[in-house]
């Protein structure tokens, strides 16, 4: 009897695998029925507090959204969500908890290339804010997940010309808020060094690409009537003048053993 | 009888308000009846399409967390959470969607402030990583929701050691990835100039706070052996010995009027 009751009491524990930091985290794949789901939860905290664990976190399919009101119910909130899935969380120590926050920027660069005979490199968008305004604008794009900002610089020249470049320089970058609902944004202007000179526009979303003469793209209404653009077609000319330092990218590892960058004025490679 | 069915539709339409680009926001915070809420969705749908609406938010606390299921069964996909809220979104068009992707990095600061004796502000921590670990670090912290990153190390260093600064610049940042989770990192090295002297710890956070000869924290093995920090340490010697230009914050509105910064070398201020 004893052993059956064992193997019952193991058969309702959640699947779980420690974390780093003294918690659990519990990823569910299997559809499971909501009311044995909170039987297995409840069992499973009752187990977790038992061996001292800290952070539970629950990471649930949007497939098994019936279960969040589960979860929910047994203590847990929302820590982050993505199209496919959502992250619960619980603290079981309770009161203030160390669990770290959630991302709150979304991060977007945009690459001024310059080959030798000052003409820059610049695109018109078939779709969003610029479509069909006939304004030529630096590439740009959106960060991917994981992505080093010099490699997206590099990408997404890449994607939407067809140019192969090499990153050199963060020249400047921007902070604002709200960029939608309460999240804000990071956007890098990367200096690159074109390696190709070809452009191919990419049809998905680019209306055209070309090499510009930089006068004729600094005279766009666009770049003078833009507060920002204007401010960073003149940090883009002092640096094409020898009058600019930005931050150059030197690899690094982070304590937890990650691959990053650090960016900075190379005045302080002293190593 | 036609009077009568006008406002019953009009009654289970659901409250929405415009977005900037062609959609609606339904933010929900009174609790309704699943099956109320499915045909109340079902007939705002019908109605959106018929005026040609494309995105389609929908905000629900987590209290409204038994909605979810409702919402993912007639389309909706996880945009972002935060503790109390959870974010869907629908694509009323179909295909692909040029709604904004979700924050994908958390940001902090860290501060460099010395006063003219060339000592430099220091923490003990008595949380976290280095709690009960005897080392002497710069002040850190996490930039709170629409907070610039020049106010965030401003404050960070007021509430951890009282101390009055004022930002000069960033020296330098770093990007790492998978910080938690799939999210990645950027921290940003901040220099601030000490206007008042008197340390006072704050009690929650921090076990102690003092000024440190400049010497005697980089002796630390911490920083010595720490890849990143010894490397952060060189930049802050190379800045107080005059030979390293970081990025100033200057004050700019985005496209959308919202306030932010542009940090860039001071070289490139040429208006």
């Amino acid at each position: 009897m004893e052993q059956v009751a064992a193997t019952m009491e193991q058969v309702k524990l959640l699947t779980s695998v420690n974390d780093q930091h003294g918690g659990v985290i519990v990823e569910l794949s299997e559809p499971i029925d909501s009311g044995i789901f909170a039987s297995m939860l409840r069992i499973s905290i009752s187990e977790w507090r038992k061996l001292g664990k800290k952070g539970v976190w629950i990471k649930l399919p949007i497939e098994l959204c019936s279960l969040v009101e589960v979860a929910v119910k047994e203590g847990f909130w929302y820590h982050h969500a993505e199209p496919t899935y959502l992250m619960l969380v619980s603290w079981l120590p309770g009161g203030a908890h160390p669990l770290p926050p959630n991302a709150s920027h979304r991060v977007g660069v945009g690459a001024f290339v310059m080959n030798e005979k000052r003409e820059v490199l610049v695109v018109q968008e078939n779709s969003g804010i610029f479509r069909g305004t006939g304004i030529w604008k630096f590439p740009t794009g959106v960060v991917e997940e994981g992505e080093d900002l010099c490699t997206a610089a590099v990408r997404e020249v890449k994607e939407e010309t067809a140019i192969d470049a090499e990153f050199m320089e963060i020249l400047a970058f921007r902070q604002t808020h709200k960029a939608y609902f309460e999240k804000s944004d990071l956007f890098f202007l990367c200096m690159l060094r074109p390696i190709s000179f070809d452009v191919q526009r990419q049809e998905a979303e680019i209306e055209a690409a070309k090499w510009m003469p930089w006068d004729e793209y600094v005279a766009q209404p666009f770049v003078q009537k833009t507060e920002f653009v204007k401010h960073i077609s003149d940090i883009c000319l002092a640096k094409v003048d020898g009058d600019y330092t930005g931050f150059c990218a030197i690899p690094t590892a982070s304590s937890g053993g990650q691959m990053g960058h650090v960016y900075q004025n190379a005045q302080g490679r002293r190593r």
